[in-house]
């Protein structure tokens, strides 16, 4: 395997950017391999027998393992080298960080993946117009998680409590693309999700992420 | 907070079958407190103050501590009396484990849910007949899981790797409800996911779930 640290993905992949966030925020020199997904370079046999059996985006080696999963590639990074950003052990500590975490990938993930898909992808790759019933039950079901941070964020600066986690990086790359979602304003117009989005998004990690894509 | 571990639950929901799974693998005494869905009695007012702000099934609460979310709840009960049930937290294991719990919570759990409430649950609830086109595609994705899971459970007895973890607690409610989504035959005919899920499903605590539903 490689002797540094390579991710396979794409700038415009937000489950690619979940991952240079954190090597950014840690100061980690790596290699990003550029896997086409327009040419389809993530669905080849190779690409799938090799890095990802799912054909997905992003996968990553270094010289002793190769993860794949935006969010697995994180925890092994974060154990390595993370210091403060080490997820927790102590059973307190972790059940409210994996709670923050099952409302990314259970309530707050799943709605805007479709919503992108249905808004954006599904036109690109030529398969229809936008099922609009879909539509409307996905901007529904993310401004439910939205109003859950909203209080949430009133009483701590992060969504995992009071220190930047795991948690914050999964959300940025698709709480940054909200905005060409047309949603925007629903970041903004909440006045303690705004002021962590704030806190976020001009983090020196995040913004050397957004000047690559 | 109560001085015993309280789950309120359904003892049909599999949401609820994943934390009693790991409760009985345990042994820790616990009162299960019935929550109605069919009378809605997960999305009352109080029911979404005080234990699950998204309605959902379950939350749990002991003498310190109150979660929700199936996973987060598993994570913390390991954490605090798993012994080798703990997850993980060295960079290697924790990336393997988490690796595989992503893997459930991306590829097995969504396809797997959809599937349901089109083939059963929509109609329950009123809410018309099956979208096939859906169907088809959720049956599809489901097998493209299962095939990554035969090819990997032929070189580790358990998902996560050698050893019995959360991971195969998570998937175990919803391998078992394949059977009413007439898919039975997709476990039976995979040689390795059968092995597995004979090793899971005579387990004295998973046996203990499925007398109780």
């Amino acid at each position: 395997m490689s002797p540094v640290s390579k991710v396979y993905g794409a700038t415009y992949s937000t489950c690619t950017q979940r991952v240079l966030f954190l090597l950014e925020e840690l100061g980690i020199p790596y290699e990003l391999v550029s896997i086409s997904m327009k040419e389809g370079e993530h669905k080849t046999p190779t690409f799938v027998d090799q890095q990802h059996p799912f054909g997905r985006l992003p996968a990553f080696e270094d010289a002793t393992t190769k993860v794949f999963e935006s969010r697995a590639i994180c925890y092994y990074l974060a154990a390595k080298y993370g210091g403060p950003l080490r997820p927790p052990c102590e059973d307190v500590k972790l059940s409210r960080f994996q709670q923050a975490a099952s409302v990314e990938y259970s309530y707050f993930d799943p709605p805007i993946t479709q919503l992108a898909y249905q808004k954006l992808f599904k036109r690109q790759m030529g398969q229809g117009e936008p099922d609009e019933q879909l539509v409307h039950e996905c901007e529904r079901r993310i401004q439910e998680c939205l109003d859950y941070y909203e209080q949430l964020l009133g009483e701590d600066e992060y969504l995992a409590g009071k220190k930047f986690t795991l948690v914050d990086i999964f959300h940025a790359p698709w709480i940054a693309f909200l905005s060409r979602l047309e949603m925007e304003s629903d970041i903004s117009s909440r006045k303690n999700l705004n002021a962590w989005w704030d806190r976020v998004r001009n983090r020196p990690a995040w913004m050397a992420v957004t000047n690559m894509a």
